[in-house]
């Protein structure tokens, strides 16, 4: 298989019973997936895969995207947050605004 | 925050409405991620973090584990495989017989 040369981990906050629920899926983060997929997909960004996740225990940032396997930790990524990470990814660098503090 | 040394991903299948189903999820992926959790809080890996996700596209290979940011995909993770994986994360090593062909 092709592994992706960045995969984006989108918080949406599921429980184990999957119900959507918490910070991030209050945020908006289920849209958030699908709007970061369609942008992956408009700019032909084969290497980018897009997943989201049950909660990642950062509830205070949310929504909260995490780029592997780079390790960046994103936080309130709205849909303009979104497309930083992506022009990020497109020029080799990393959208400083967005990250979590360490 | 403290960012995780090994960040496992389970495929739970999970489809934008939040509904488990696919491969992994009728593979019993969903108490997989229960049983890691608890292996990973039975031995104290504090650097062990564990997420499920949605639908990784890998669906022949299911259940499937990805290990971040290492970037080792890990097919058929049953709970001895899941063993297998956090040995090899304590020792340093991959668990090789169950990654994902290239």
């Amino acid at each position: 298989m092709d592994k992706p040369e960045h995969h984006l981990f989108v918080c949406g906050s599921f429980r184990a019973n999957g119900t959507p629920q918490g910070n991030c899926a209050k945020k908006e983060s289920l849209r958030l997936v699908q709007y970061l997929q369609e942008e992956v997909d408009s700019r032909g960004l084969s290497g980018v895969m897009v997943s989201m996740t049950g909660c990642m225990n950062c509830c205070v940032n949310g929504p909260v995207v995490v780029d592997y396997p780079s390790g960046h930790w994103y936080r309130g990524v709205t849909e303009e947050a979104a497309e930083a990470i992506l022009d990020a990814i497109e020029n080799g660098t990393v959208a400083e605004a967005y990250l979590v503090p360490n």
